[in-house]
């Protein structure tokens, strides 16, 4: 049985650190925290939070300080320019061991793989990853999941997109692997250039049903829940070939007419032009519900980590 | 009659949006905050304000930053290369709906025109408009006019002298249009070049007596109030131009000695030479006080907006 | 009789403006702190400090930061980019005479000499020198000491040594100043082209016994507190001749096997090499806890200055 004492002290590097059990259980904490987001709470009174961004994430950094605000706590760090003056200054180590002496936790966001596993051996503080390298972004994958749970009240049964850059996008490798640990159908959408990678394919395969599109077409109806991300033109070699796939991965009005009544659309952000804006005000998006549930499930991290909650 | 109720949950964009009883009713508050900025309040704990400063201004920053802390509530926000990153990454549309899941009030800093009022048309939260484009400023016309208030008891019938830089100075036009509210007479003293916008001088006539002067000398004994602008270089084709207009509309010890006695002296801030540092420990300058009456004026738009006063 | 009233609205400007008795007061004072560094408290709740960093530092910005949140106060402030859009617009003066406006306490940090005090005289709020130009860094020279105090029970009766860049070092000359104070003897230890200032040395002379050593070899097993400070290779004319001193100028394990059993190593950070990391973890490596001190210290700063410690 999980229980919230196994959180306490702990680094939330990769998703793949957690079991379905542990996910569940915060997801189930995350639930808690929604009425406190609206009142505020005294809970990490007296805690301050580090973030550390040696590459700039604007929206992610907000999102942890809300949540540690909404807790009542403190937030000290930097991010921009600073950022690259104290890596000129100092290795990591010595920073992460400097910033603990401020600190109750340690939010990381890194250019370099595997940064938020390497500060966190060094730190006597918890370490949270709030992105490095092409790694994963194990608090997006969470929350993620947190909305679907919260839309679809479970995620066990649901058909499950993913379209766009399958490749590269940094938040569709962790999502595509905390799926896995549950009972879905995944569908991958993507040009073919931009295929989701073969080593997490091979990973996932074994676990649940996973099929491979290259348009949205034909399996729309079947879609209970489509995660799109944003096409980036560097990817390609040549703009022509960009400019055709671009059109083929756009979500409208139009397109939706074949959807399920029930579908929930989710996205990352930032958003250029993937979903029309058009499709804002409809009940299939949740692009920005998936914003405020960052929110609750950072909180739910927080309050775990630090020991705030109680059984 | 004007309550409390009548801020609840609004939008801070123009001083054209309040009437004059909305005016003065702001004033009312923002004395009551007096004593609570000296001791600090826990009126908007749990609360959080984002500061989205897409062109800097620490000072209008840090003055709303304060005011914030003074009611007890938290601050997110960004300001710097990291807004330019926003600006690039999405739109301004999309930045508002991702914040407003963080904060419940978003104070906004924007180059282009019209962006307050766009921003606030999408937010489910109020927006205050903290410069946008040459458009008003509303909350420095307002801790003007506080000033005014709060160093004269009233600010019908006095005469009030606006010098300067009157063309291009974003503070001039709001404070001309809010002080053509009340009973009084206006004096716009400024080089031909920079005299007040034709628009802004048709639209107050009708309410109040204007004048127009191109030299102090003549009017200075006859002012209440002289607010007083920076006259930047280069707004002048020929720098000889400008380095006579710069004499001729700079404030000092030997001018003062034809001002009335009570004559107060603002100015927006930062001042270069327009205002002698020998007039600061006078008692005509109260530009520092203006300071100060910004965060009580700043802290009753929060305690209002966001329905802290009760009636 | 040194009491907590005599600290009341006081600058921390230089060392040199305490006497010994006033410095041991406040040591005292930071251990009362240890306690609260770890509950958090509520002692400046309401007050405001501001960090005006016209040049970065961001170690010495967090710790203050940590500090002030640490007694339950808000943090407002600037550094990097928009600093020097500050500076260019307005004079410091003025700059001060604003944020006093704001703020109950100003942090200062500035490329100029003499800039904290300047800033000090202007401003009707205590102003706390957080580095200016190649002058004192008061606050670094307290928390050296109290890491002293705290590890050696007393200062007085130890052998101290102070090793690297003794001429431009910032942190050095305050706490060669400090240490002048006690009872000690001090031990220089530097290449000759960064010797000692001579008017600091003639200064400190008159107190405390003095030497002078260009290797650290000999006097070793002499020496209570080890403080190393790093060489830059900007200051060698000749990159042959830095190589060299880089070497002679290294703290390492082999190196230690002749020091004292209880010889403690300080060291301001960041740290390059000139700490080899294998030294990290033996007992004599108390930087890092020296950071932890920098915060207690600078609670007990703010305390004392704002008034929130009762005798």
């Amino acid at each position: 049985m999980v229980s919230a004492s196994d959180f306490v002290g702990r680094d939330i590097i990769s998703i793949k650190d957690f079991t379905r059990d542990e996910i569940d259980y915060i997801l189930r904490v995350a639930g808690e925290m929604e009425p406190l987001a609206k009142t505020g709470s005294d809970m990490l009174k007296g805690k301050i939070m580090a973030t550390l961004f040696f590459e700039p994430s604007t929206r992610t950094r907000l999102s942890f300080e809300t949540a540690m605000y909404k807790l009542g706590g403190s937030v000290i760090g930097f991010s921009g320019p600073e950022a690259s003056s104290i890596m000129k200054g100092e290795s990591l180590a010595d920073t992460v061991r400097v910033v603990e002496k401020y600190a109750s936790i340690i939010v990381l966001r890194h250019p370099a793989e595997g940064a938020a596993r390497f500060a966190a051996e060094y730190a006597n503080v918890p370490v949270i990853n709030a992105g490095s390298g092409a790694e994963e972004h194990p608090t997006q994958a969470l929350l993620d999941l947190y909305t679907i749970v919260r839309e679809k009240g479970q995620i066990d049964g649901l058909t499950i997109a993913l379209m766009g850059d399958l490749k590269y996008a940094r938040t569709i490798h962790s999502l595509a692997y905390a799926l896995s640990l549950y009972k879905v159908r995944l569908i991958f959408i993507s040009p073919e250039l931009l295929r989701m990678r073969r080593e997490i394919l091979e990973d996932i395969r074994g676990r649940v049903e996973v099929y491979e599109q290259t348009s949205i077409e034909d399996v729309l109806p079947e879609i209970d829940v489509l995660y799109v991300t944003r096409i980036q033109k560097e990817r390609f070699p040549d703009i022509a070939e960009y400019a055709k796939v671009r059109g083929s991965y756009r979500i409208d009005l139009a397109i939706l007419k074949k959807a399920k009544k029930d579908l929930i659309i989710l996205h990352p952000l930032p958003r250029v032009d993937e979903v029309s804006v058009e499709v804002d005000s409809t009940p299939f998006a949740k692009y920005f519900q998936q914003v405020e549930n960052g929110v609750v499930l950072r909180m739910a991290l927080l309050a775990l980590v630090l020991g705030a909650i109680k059984e």
